[in-house]
């Protein structure tokens, strides 16, 4: 099992990523929406690490509303993504360790914002990778969470 | 630097969905700002079909921010993003005939809007398709245009 502080895990986002300030908003909120954004993102990396792809799953909105987009197929709501990925990724080695890299984090809004970014995977047998570009939302106390997730394949 | 209104985030989502409404905006200008948005990706399918790829652009964002992802790649700059249709669409029957479909639209604010939805290339030898994510911004006089794009492939 992998152990990231918090700390150090928004200071290694932070180095990869572009951060955009765009919304006339106190810089010290932004610069917090910030942080909890990559927080969401640190935390799915950790939990998928570990294998608990229902904590991956934390990150995302629990709602009927969730869009999930991935490999020219549209899921709607969080119990079917969920279901999608603990179908895709059952099997011995199949989740391996995920990386996200290439972060760009923009917050468009008081509750919005956009990250793009690269993922990888590193497997036993092979390396898949890809680009993602998540609609993030400020939801009530449950704080960040992704809304929408378009996901897609490099190789 | 942007300004952005703290008090308004709408969402809304037309065309061929329902509308939901996060904040207070008067529900007259959502619409408008959604049958601007419309109006943006007709004239781009409408460009495209002609064989015109710089009328296809003029839906982008004239600026060297602009940012494009397709297949693994990302494009940065609308110069660079024009040259890479230009290639990728150089010879007899490579454009095809596009159509943008599932349309989802969404005002996230006052500037702000997200696009989801399908597009496919009607051509002799195949007909390619896939999924797009793209953040629209209000820029001055300019109006919506597209400040990046997600596209990936379903095939």
């Amino acid at each position: 099992m992998r152990h990231t502080s918090p700390i150090a895990a928004c200071a290694a986002a932070v180095l990869l990523s572009a951060c955009v300030v765009t919304a006339e908003q106190p810089s010290m909120d932004i610069a917090h929406d910030v942080r909890q954004i990559e927080t969401v993102l640190m935390t799915q990396q950790d939990a998928w690490n570990r294998g608990d792809i229902p904590g991956f799953m934390q990150g995302y909105w629990q709602s009927d509303e969730l869009r999930f987009a991935s490999g020219g197929n549209v899921t709607t709501g969080w119990q079917a993504t969920l279901d999608r990925y603990l179908e895709s990724y059952a099997g011995e080695g199949k989740m391996g360790q995920l990386t996200f890299s290439d972060l760009e984090i923009e917050v468009t809004g008081p509750i919005d914002g956009l990250v793009f970014g690269k993922w990888e995977l590193e497997r036993e047998g092979d390396k898949p990778w890809g680009l993602f570009t998540l609609h993030f939302r400020k939801i009530g106390e449950n704080g960040w969470v992704i809304v929408s997730d378009h996901t897609s394949s490099g190789s």
